[in-house]
């Protein structure tokens, strides 16, 4: 909670929930970054919060852009980004996007087989391909799925097409997870990555860039290594795989750019028990997993949440969406402590939603509207 | 399929995304449930689909609808129905919005609580009420929570609470599990139903409705009993254990009015493997669960899904959406068989598709538009 939007609440005192995020903190993120990783290009990942005054301000602190959509690519070229400082990462793209974004000048794109290789060598001729690369997501809250890159072996084979191609076989880029707390987690990717190097150079390719994907973390309620930690882990690595011949490097945070610079503020509908005996409260808010909370699904994400009454005595809560969905439900497998003086009608602040909510929310679930979205 | 949607989709060959409703199907599920219920009165739960042209034409079918909010209460209304056609179905209401619903003349709630019953009182005074109680939600594919109702025994109180704040304490409600695929369900609900009457006519409350609520099924990919099956255990059940002293009934329709009337035309944009040594392919559409699938959570719901090749060989796929989301993958623990001669470019067709599927989707995520949706 910052200052300024402390006094935007009291001063604006919206009706419903909504976003509201300070810009000042994503500034303070954005050179912690350049400043711990001064050799790396920061690639903003705009999927996080694609809101046009962060992509703004992001832009003329020299930021670049990683983007998942023409859409994106077209919001980054908004905010005064040139076709150069934007990186077409989604693995799955359509020919016809892939086209598009080489007409508007975009010429860096991922890949992780050679299906889609082939599709940039059609649409967009002599580009340069990173090939994205498998990894474990060990240590990371938010689940990876094997839903993007390919093993190791695999990536070479794919690199060496996009070579034989015409395309420019530029790098490898792996993802450690989500909300990643382990900042060691880069040195097994690092290690991979440099294997997959050495191979392309034994097949005459040289590979020049590492993109070294999100993962940075958002204080949630648990606490998370400084950008500090990750900057010192990653260069260490780094030397240790890659010796005197450091490859380029870029980042694309997400979540560590944007998630602790914005606050959802909410209010409780109900409070209410299902039998006279129960001992856990459900709480139900006018926010929830189709409003803007998709990344409490399977309770992954868990929020800080803080309301009037945080110096009461806690009791367990299952907290809940406000629509007519059974699984529309935050938090019950593991019951969330709020006051016992917390009455409906109190407004709470769920801390740390910069990221990941705007945009996920249901464009009319239940009648009920997307997120409003404050940047101030 | 209909030939009318087959007709659309070959004349309009609209390009991205998007799902196609025909209104005839729509027009023949409700009238098979005015049949098979003579004496049910359908309120069509407005959240499965709410397009304004379905509200319409249940509208002059003589429908009543069933609101999660103010929304759909206005929704309902522009559609041309009356406010005695109109139930605020949703147990978890902020009292501004009660009392907004009762201004434009809607006097039917659902509780579930003594705290929202004095939300209604204040809000709503002189309201018809009825109470939800919890039921085991086995046999139904989306699963259900205890996030809706309450025990039985707190229902009796909940509505004799309702009676002395001078609302009428009209009946009670139950929910058997969205897409229930077992008849036989409806029975216990009423048994439980049938002991609240009793308890209430013992406090000198005399009860009336019953809401049977939803859960009747769309056919996915496995076969579901005709409504008429439904009809006959329902009946039977109420004879059971009503005797000659019938209750007024209503039902609660959504995914059975509107699921097996549309149909989503999506696009194959990739296909490949994650090594040279699986067996399994990914095949990425350009839907997911953020673009309208979101019942593919858990992969609960099963769509059936027809392609151009489906007379050659099939072969497991993982099937995932075109986000560079991690969580957007489809069916992966349980994989999906597709023709092996299926390609990038490929169209397919996503049946059983009309119900919670548009206003799911997300209002922007990754920069994909949320699904459009034709109503023919």
């Amino acid at each position: 909670m910052t200052d300024r939007i402390r006094d935007f609440l009291a001063t604006r005192r919206p009706d419903g929930p909504c976003m509201v995020l300070d810009l000042d903190v994503v500034r303070d993120n954005y050179l912690t970054f350049a400043r711990t990783l001064p050799d790396t290009r920061v690639f903003y990942a705009v999927k996080a919060n694609p809101a046009p005054e962060v992509l703004k301000l992001l832009a003329d602190l020299g930021s670049s852009f990683d983007t998942a959509s023409v859409a994106e690519i077209e919001m980054a070229l908004d905010a005064g980004a040139g076709p150069d400082r934007i990186s077409f990462g989604n693995t799955i793209k359509k020919e016809r996007d892939i086209a598009r974004a080489f007409e508007i000048g975009v010429d860096l794109f991922a890949v992780d087989c050679v299906e889609e290789v082939e599709k940039i060598a059609r649409a967009a001729p002599g580009s340069k391909v990173f090939c994205r690369v498998l990894c474990d997501g060990s240590g990371a809250e938010w689940p990876l799925s094997k839903k993007f890159g390919c093993a190791p072996e695999m990536a070479i084979d794919v690199l060496e097409h996009a070579h034989r191609l015409g395309l420019v076989a530029h790098g490898v880029s792996f993802h450690v997870g989500s909300q990643q707390r382990d900042p060691e987690m880069w040195d097994r990717a690092l290690e991979m990555a440099a294997g997959v190097f050495h191979a392309c150079a034994e097949r005459g390719i040289g590979l020049g860039m590492v993109n070294l994907g999100g993962g940075f973390p958002t204080k949630y309620l648990k606490d998370v290594p400084a950008v500090e930690a990750y900057g010192q882990a990653i260069f260490g690595s780094l030397r240790r795989h890659f010796g005197n011949r450091l490859p380029e490097t870029i980042i694309e945070p997400g979540r560590g750019m944007v998630g602790n610079a914005g606050m959802i503020q909410a209010e409780v509908v109900l409070i209410s028990k299902k039998a006279a005996e129960d001992e856990v409260r459900w709480v139900y808010l006018d926010i929830g997993k189709f409003g803007g909370l998709a990344e409490t699904m399977d309770e992954a994400i868990r929020y800080p949440i803080r309301t009037e009454h945080d110096h009461d005595d806690k009791a367990p809560c299952v907290l809940a969406g406000p629509t007519c969905d059974s699984a529309d439900v935050l938090y019950e497998k593991d019951p969330y402590y709020l006051p016992v003086s917390l009455s409906i009608g109190d407004k709470v602040l769920i801390e740390a939603t910069g990221a990941y909510t705007t945009t996920y929310s249901a464009v009319a679930f239940n009648g009920f509207p997307p997120l409003k979205s404050y940047v101030i």
